[in-house]
């Protein structure tokens, strides 16, 4: 077919955005493509939003590294409503992305990573890139969430002190691509402690934190507030990917992790862009429009969602529904081990036999052979969603067809491929 | 004074930045200062760049890492037509300023990297970060410009190659920060001569590049088109640094360079804010009324700081008269020896005595002894000086006195600090 891998595409670049120049390829080429492969939220700018960047086109200087002053602020504020800690415990840094925030933050806090498998692409190849070493961490999934046994945590760390290795952070994502799960507090709680107990950073990875399905606000910050240090930004419940404004929120008790921060941005970006950041002030100022949009997104996240995971249930997947976010984790492997050796390959069949862009286990740190697949169900017209939404709501399988059909159709040409596989 | 060091904050953030927040800090208590400090460019967004901006607020999806496609093909035409060489030549990729730019290519090629002295105050820094190690390269200054001796830098490069180094790049700024000099043809091809057969990248750190009062656009890239890899970005000449919008040329003979850019991109920013992008299109699309504005605003920068420049050898300082850019690097060893043991005493007492905020040379990397400072020309009002020029542009104490009598007010002040000291 002469196509890249979509999962490992030359160049070697981040797997979640290859696939989407892949996607953008075949379809400039004229053939159809169900995008299941990218995690983008689907809905429009917020107009407050839009007015906001419109009003501040005039905005040319640059903005004190840690970012505007009235934007920590109100990002402060935010986050302390939605964590129940004091905003004075924080320390507020913007950057470019949670991607270049979580880069810096490696550099900030040398040592090694601890990373829970399966974890987002990015992590693993921005520690290497700097020289860390990765320790893997086993994680727990099921229908109540997802889990670290706290047993097995400090037995890793352990383990990995006497190989000579030297963990100093973990890296902790919820609700977590690419399973769709949320961490329990149970586990939350007990991770805490070993981290407490073992002086482990928790770097927590909230981006997905405003799309719990239940609308629960978790965090790590709860039961570790002295060294939790938060990342989250504008990209999933209010669609701003490309905006690129990314937030981490460091405990006052780690003054120094904040001044190393700032130090390294003021070396790799200086600032974020002095419009956008003024734009975003808007966006964590509690505006009851914004706040009900945030709302209605995540509620057609979660019944899109839902629905990706009962279908993929039907035709014989093992798959947990999902809990937040935008993203399912099928295993297709009781179904299609004799067929399909690996995910990779299995992704690569159902591109070329059923036009569905899924990616593979594999990118995410899963053994080759466990046929896993993340699927984005992200592909449909997010103005038209919310539109339907009050009508339709209330019925799954009604919405899917009216709001997604994409997605319907992607469903039924992987039921059609497990059929003929 | 309870005054943070300008020259080494608090937290070690990069001095240029660092300077502008302890200045801001000490205006906001009510002291006048003169800024001469920081590097910002003074000049208003150009309206049809507002304007653009304000059209592409509904702009929310990432782009490809590389940059959206028709940017990439406006930054290579337009720096085609600057430099002389074939827009083909070229592949571009779009950063979050040419800063996060130079530190991914430091990441890209592995080894060690040639600085001449003085140099920018983020080179260093960002090499130091990935453990890469410096090689110092002698450079000199002439009223011709500045130049670096081919049989210096073929000795630098052997002997840190003898002493187990592996210098692979070399970073090249003109018109140069600190010192306000662009480099001479002839240096230019002899450092190219030297690259070539020696197997040395040439970063050409062009950011100024349009700055140059002669506007002359002097490259590497013309003799050297193979290897010179060209960063640069919208923030000196069209005096959108708060925009952070950078731009690297890689030579098509270096396409691995480009592809680990790619990858680098990808895991460390994903992509540049898209209405920024959107918006820098028409920033390179050649329009008349942008180019006469680069160019007005050029010749506003080349008036003020040669005005700086005479104004601080009529106080006794050694000071060439700058030739792009908007600095000036006096040198008061002569004048002060006696009074000031290091350059950064030199600009702690004329901040304290004389409310003149300007970088020591140390932080450019010049021996403390040696009492130069960096004289940044850019305390001014950029939209006034503009509509006062076509009246006033052809007398330099006419115009400074008019539009900018800060500038004029610090000089006065320093000759009174000179006078006094």
């Amino acid at each position: 077919m002469g196509l890249q891998n979509v999962n490992t595409p030359a160049g070697g670049v981040s797997s979640t955005l290859a696939i989407n120049q892949v996607v953008d390829e075949i379809r400039r080429s004229g053939r159809r493509v169900f995008h299941m492969g990218f995690g983008e939220s689907p809905f429009p700018v917020h107009p407050r939003l839009a007015d906001a960047l419109a009003r501040n086109t005039s905005q040319k200087s640059y903005l004190p590294v840690a970012g505007l002053p009235a934007l920590r602020v109100e990002v402060a504020d935010h986050y302390a409503g939605l964590t129940g800690l004091d905003s004075g415990n924080f320390d507020v840094l913007v950057g470019p992305g949670s991607k270049a925030l979580l880069f810096a933050l490696q550099l900030a806090i040398p040592g090694d990573v601890l990373l829970p498998v399966p974890s987002w692409v990015s992590y693993a190849p921005q520690c290497r890139l700097i020289n860390q070493n990765l320790v893997p961490v086993e994680m727990q999934l099921a229908t109540t969430g997802l889990s670290i046994e706290a047993s097995d945590l400090r037995a890793t760390i352990r383990r990995a002190r006497s190989k000579g290795l030297a963990p100093t952070k973990l890296l902790l994502n919820y609700p977590n691509n690419p399973t769709g799960l949320t961490v329990t507090s149970e586990s939350l709680e007990a991770i805490a402690a070993v981290c407490r107990a073992e002086s482990i950073t928790l770097i927590a990875d909230e981006i997905y934190g405003r799309l719990a399905y239940d609308h629960v606000y978790r965090t790590a910050a709860r039961h570790l507030p002295e060294s939790t240090i938060i990342t989250t930004g504008l990209s999933k419940h209010l669609s701003l990917g490309g905006w690129r404004l990314g937030v981490t929120l460091i405990p006052k008790a780690r003054r120094g992790v904040f001044d190393e921060m700032c130090r390294i941005a003021s070396e790799l970006w200086s600032s974020v862009a002095s419009p956008i950041q003024y734009a975003a002030v808007e966006a964590y100022a509690g505006h009851a429009d914004i706040e009900e949009f945030v709302k209605m997104s995540t509620d057609v996240h979660a019944s899109i969602n839902r629905y990706v995971a009962a279908r993929l249930r039907a035709l014989g997947a093992n798959c947990h529904t999902p809990q937040g976010g935008f993203y399912t984790w099928p295993d297709f492997t009781d179904l299609l081990a004799g067929e399909c050796g690996t995910s990779d390959e299995l992704s690569q069949r159902l591109l070329q036999a059923s036009n569905v862009a899924a990616l593979a286990g594999s990118a995410f740190g899963e053994s080759p052979q466990s046929l896993k697949l993340r699927i984005a169900g992200c592909d449909y017209d997010g103005a038209s969603a919310l539109k339907l939404w009050p009508s339709l709501g209330d019925d799954e399988q009604c919405f899917a067809d009216a709001a997604a059909p994409n997605i319907v159709a992607a469903l039924d040409a992987i039921a059609e491929f497990v059929g003929q596989t």
